[in-house]
C-alpha cells in the first residue's frame, strides 16, 4: 500500500510541502498519498485575511493575525520562491514591498499551477495526533466543520505546519481589570482607521510594535507611545511618537512607566508576540519553545529527533520566510522518500546542540540573518530545490536594515534586485506613507502606467 | 473498585453536580470518585470575570462572556439555591438584582461550605472524550496547562457541564471586511465606558442586546441603535435609543437598514447569541442543538439517550438557572447512584418528543417560563433536592416581565420575596441607573446603612 503523509496547515509552510511532493512526482518519482488538513476556508495561512477576531463562525480560534493595509515588512526579493518567481506570477517585475493581497496572490499562484488543491481538506482542524509504537503509525483525528463530523485516519508520517504567529502571548499589567479603555493584542488588530485621533500605547519593541505603530501613525492616530521591556527600537520616529521604558500599571486612563512618567491613553495594543501552541499533540511529540532561531529537538530544524517520522516546518523565528519553508519542505520530503539518511539520535542531538550554541552567541539582527542564511543554504544544498545565492539575499537584508535605520516611514519606497531573475525591481508608484489603498488592483494596475 | 465520574466544567452546572454528590455522601451514601475538569483558574463559570478576550494566557479560548457592571437580569429570588439561601450566605436579606461579583460570591459560598474544591482540577481543559463499547468506559484526555501535560484517564460516567454561552455565533454582513469602525460580538464586550460618546449599532433583540444597549446608555453612549431580524423588543426606550429592522450592509461608517434608513455608526456589537460548541466529543456523543428550551436526545433534559452513562447539565436555554441546574444535577447523581431507573430507549424518545411538541407550541416568554417551571418541578419531585414552590417562582418571573415592560431602565429597582425563606428582599440603596460602582463592597456595605 502507498505510504500516507498528513500535513497540518496549508499556509506558506504547508503548501511548500505540497509543492515539494508534486515537483518530485512531476519528475517521475513515486510519491506517497498526501492529505493536508487546513482549518480555514482557503490556503495561504496568515496571508488569508479575515475581519474576524477571537473565534470564527465555527467556534474555532481565528488563525489570522494580519490586518488591513499590511505591507511586506521586508523586501520581497528576500522571500522569493526559487521555483516560481514574482515575474513569472505577475508577468513583469513588480515593486519590492507588496501589500498583503499581492503576496497572498503570489503564494496561491504557485500551488494553483502545481494543481494540488485537491490534496487539501479545508475547514478541517486537526484535533489530536497520536502515535502507536506497535504499528508505527500515527492516528490523526480531525473535525470536518462543514459536515460537523469528527473522524480519524492513519498515516505513516505527520508534518506539522500550523504556524506560530497566531496564538497571542498576552501578559497582564496591574490595573488591566479596571482600565476604562480598550485593551487588545496585535493578533486582534484589524484596521488602523479605528485609532484615528486616539492616543495609543503599544507594548513591545519588535516587528508588530513597529509596524502597528507605523500604521496608526499613517492613518491619523493622535500619538503613539511604545513601551519596551529590554531596549528601545531606536528608529527616527515622527514627532508624535515616543519610546518609553516598560509600563508599570494603568489607572483609569493613565499609564505609568518605569521612568516615572505618565501618559493619558485611549487604547493599549499588546505587541507582545505569540505562543507555539500545539494542543493537538501529546507531550512526547509536542515542540515546546519560545520564538527563536534555533528551537531544540528538531534535527536540521525539521525532523523531530525523538520520532523522525514527525516533521515540523516553519517553527523558527523568521528573517527568511517562504524560501526557507521551501528548503525545509524539500528536505522533509526527501527524508520521507528515503533520499536522505538520518544519523543516529545522538548524532542528531550533537548537531542541533552545535547550532544552538552558535545561535546563543548572536548579538544583533545582522548576525541573525547570516546565521539563518547559513541554515537555509545547508538545506538547499541537500535537495533538488533550485539553488540561489544566499549571500546576496543576506546582503539585501542588510540594505533593508540600513534603509529602515535611515527612514522608518520611508524604507518601503526602496527597491532591490531579484536574486532569482537578476532583474531590478521597479520603484512603486506612490510613497508608502501616501499609499492609503492596499488592494492588489491599486498596487498592480497603477504600476503599469509607464513613467508614473 | 469505586466507580469514577468525570465532570467537565465547574460553573454553576458543574458545581451543582459536586454539591449533589457531596450532599449524598453527607447523608451516608457511598459515592463514586468525582473528578471535575475546569479550564479556568477558578470555579463559577461565566461568573468568574476576566478582562481578557479572544484567547487566554495559555492560548485557550476565553470562556468569559460577562462584562464589567453586569447586574443580574432577573430577580435573584428566581435562581436561589433551595439548599443554600442568599440569607444564609450573606447573613441577611439583600436586594433583588445583585451585580455579578455578588452572585459569584454566592455560587462559590455553597461549594466552599461543601468542601469539594479538591475535586476540581483547575487550568485543565478537556481535549477529547471517547467511549469504548467493550470495556463500557470513557477515556477523558485533558491538558494540565500549568504542567503543560496531556494525559488520559478512564471513567464510568461523564457529565458535560461546559456551558453554551461562551462560543459566539458571529454572522457576517456585507461590507464587514472594509468597515472602518470596530466590529465585535457581545462575547468580547467588557467595559461600556469605552463607548462613551459613541454611536453604537447592536444586532440582535434578546438579552444581550437589551442589556449591553442599556449599559452603553447608562455609561454615556451618544446613541444606541438596535437592529432586529424577527421583531423589535418593544420596550419604552430612552430618546437616544432606536429600534430598526435588520442591517443590510455597511459602507465606510454608514449602516443601511431594511427599511431604507441609514445611520452613521462608530461600532457594531453583534448580540447574536452563542453556539453549542463541544469539540471534545465524538459525533455519536455530541449534542447538536440551537439555543432552545428543549434540545432533543436528552432524556429529562439530562441523559444522553444513545448512551445513558453520558449526561449533560444546563444545555437548555435559560429562564430558570441555578436551581434548574441543581434539579438536573441531583437527578443525574441519582441515575448514577442507581436510585433512578431509566426506561427503554424508545420510551425515553417518546418522552422527549412529547416535551418537544409542547415546546414548539409556546408563543411568548410567559408560556416559556411555565414550561420550564414544569420541567424543573418534574425533576425536583424525583430526588431529595429541597422542594420549593415553582408556581411562586413562575409568578415572580411574571412580575419581573411586567416591571421590565413598565420601565426598562428601572426594573432593577424592584424587590421580591424569597421563595426559599419567605422573607421580603430590601430595596437597593441606589437606583440602578445611578449605581455606577458594581463591586460587592459597594453593593453590600452601603446596603447596611440603615435608612439609606
Ligand atoms: C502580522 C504578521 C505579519 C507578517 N508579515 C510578514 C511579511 O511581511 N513577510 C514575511 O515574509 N513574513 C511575514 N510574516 C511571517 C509569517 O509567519 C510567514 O510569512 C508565514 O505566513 C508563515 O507560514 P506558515 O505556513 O508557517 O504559518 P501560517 O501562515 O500561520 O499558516 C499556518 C496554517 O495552518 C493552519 N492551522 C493551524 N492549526 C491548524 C489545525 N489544528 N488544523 C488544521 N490547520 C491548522 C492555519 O489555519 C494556517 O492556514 C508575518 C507574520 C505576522 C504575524
Ligand atoms: C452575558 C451573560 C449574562 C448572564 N446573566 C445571567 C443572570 O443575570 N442570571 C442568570 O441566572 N444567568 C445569567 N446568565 C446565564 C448563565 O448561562 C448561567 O448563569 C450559568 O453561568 C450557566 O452555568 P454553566 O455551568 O452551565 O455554564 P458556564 O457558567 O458557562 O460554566 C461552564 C464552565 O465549563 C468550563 N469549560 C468549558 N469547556 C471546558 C473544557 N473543554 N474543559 C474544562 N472545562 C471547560 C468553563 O471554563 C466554565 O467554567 C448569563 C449568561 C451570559 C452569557
Ligand atoms: N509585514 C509586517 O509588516 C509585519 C508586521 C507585524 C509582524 N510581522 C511579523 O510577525 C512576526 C511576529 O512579530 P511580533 O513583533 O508580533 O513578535 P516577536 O518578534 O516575537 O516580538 C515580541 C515582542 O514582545 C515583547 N514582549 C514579550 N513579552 C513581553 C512582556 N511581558 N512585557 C513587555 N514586552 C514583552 C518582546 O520584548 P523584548 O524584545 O524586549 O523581549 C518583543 O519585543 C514576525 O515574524 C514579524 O516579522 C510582520
Ligand atoms: N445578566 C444579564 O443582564 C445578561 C446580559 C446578557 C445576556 N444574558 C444571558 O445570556 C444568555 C444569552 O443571551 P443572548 O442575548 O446573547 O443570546 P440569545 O438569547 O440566544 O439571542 C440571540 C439573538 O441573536 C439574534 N440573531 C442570531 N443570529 C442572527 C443573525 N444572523 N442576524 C440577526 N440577528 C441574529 C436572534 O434574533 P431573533 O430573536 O430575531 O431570531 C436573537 O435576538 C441568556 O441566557 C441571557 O439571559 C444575561
Amino acid at each position: 500500500m502507498k505510504k500516507r503523509v498528513a500535513v497540518i496547515g496549508a499556509g506558506p509552510s504547508g503548501t511548500a510541502v505540497l509543492r515539494a511532493f508534486q515537483s518530485a512526482a512531476a519528475k517521475g518519482a513515486e510519491i506517497p498519498e498526501v492529505v493536508c488538513y487546513e482549518k480555514q476556508d482557503d490556503w495561504g495561512g496568515l496571508w488569508n485575511y479575515t475581519w474576524r477576531t477571537g473565534l470564527d463562525e465555527y467556534g474555532e480560534p481565528v488563525h489570522g493575525s494580519m490586518y488591513r493595509y499590511l505591507w511586506s515588512n521586508g523586501p520581497k526579493e528576500c522571500l522569493e520562491f526559487a521555483d516560481y518567481t514574482f515575474e513569472e506570477h505577475f508577468g513583469r517585475p513588480i515593486a519590492s514591498y507588496p501589500p498583503r493581497a499581492v503576496l497572498w496572490d503570489y503564494i496561491k499562484g504557485r500551488v494553483e499551477k502545481a494543481g494540488v488543491r485537491s490534496w487539501v481538506r479545508f475547514r478541517t482542524p486537526v484535533r489530536q495526533v497520536t502515535y502507536d509504537e506497535k504499528s508505527g503509525k500515527f492516528t490523526v483525528t480531525a473535525h470536518d466543520q462543514v459536515k460537523d463530523h469528527l473522524s480519524s485516519e492513519e498515516f505513516d508520517h505527520v508534518i506539522v505546519a500550523s504556524g506560530h504567529f497566531s496564538v497571542p502571548n498576552v501578559p497582564e499589567f496591574p490595573g488591566f481589570r479596571t482600565f476604562n479603555g480598550r485593551i487588545m493584542h496585535s493578533h486582534d488588530f484589524r484596521d488602523a482607521v479605528e485609532f484615528k485621533g486616539k492616543d495609543i500605547l503599544i507594548i513591545g519593541r519588535s516587528y508588530s510594535a513597529e509596524d502597528i505603530g507605523s500604521q496608526c501613525y499613517k492613518y491619523g492616530a493622535k500619538s503613539i507611545t511604545t513601551s519596551y521591556r529590554s531596549k528601545p527600537m531606536g528608529f527616527k520616529w515622527p514627532a508624535n511618537w515616543e519610546e518609553k521604558p516598560l509600563l508599570q500599571r494603568v489607572e483609569n486612563k493613565t499609564a505609568y512607566f518605569k521612568d516615572g512618567t505618565t501618559k493619558e491613553i485611549d487604547a493599549i495594543i499588546l505587541c507582545t508576540g505569540y505562543l507555539h501552541h500545539l494542543p493537538f499533540l501529546p507531550d512526547e511529540l509536542r515542540l515546546k519553545t519560545e520564538n527563536r532561531l534555533w528551537p531544540l529537538n528538531l534535527y536540521r530544524g525539521v525532523v523531530w529527533e525523538n520520532n523522525p517520522k514527525l516533521h515540523y516546518i516553519g517553527m523558527q523565528d523568521q528573517f527568511y520566510t517562504f524560501n526557507m519553508f521551501d528548503a525545509q519542505a524539500w528536505y522533509s520530503r526527501d527524508v520521507i522518500l528515503g533520499r536522505q539518511k538520518l544519523p543516529t539520535l545522538d548524532e542528531m542531538r550533537v548537531n542541533s546542540a552545535a547550532w544552538r550554541a552558535r545561535e546563543e552567541k548572536l548579538e544583533d539582527a545582522e548576525q541573525m540573518i547570516w546565521f539563518q542564511g547559513d541554515y537555509v543554504k545547508e538545506l538547499i544544498d541537500l535537495t533538488d530545490y533550485p539553488k540561489f545565492d544566499i549571500e546576496t539575499v543576506n546582503k539585501t537584508f542588510m540594505e533593508w536594515e540600513h534603509h529602515k535605520a535611515e527612514n522608518i516611514m520611508g524604507f518601503r519606497n526602496n527597491s532591490y534586485r531579484s536574486i532569482m531573475t537578476g532583474n531590478m525591481s521597479p520603484k512603486h508608484h506612490t510613497p508608502w506613507l501616501e499609499a492609503m489603498d492596499d488592494s492588489l488592483e491599486s498596487y498592480l494596475n497603477e504600476s503599469r502606467v509607464p513613467g508614473k
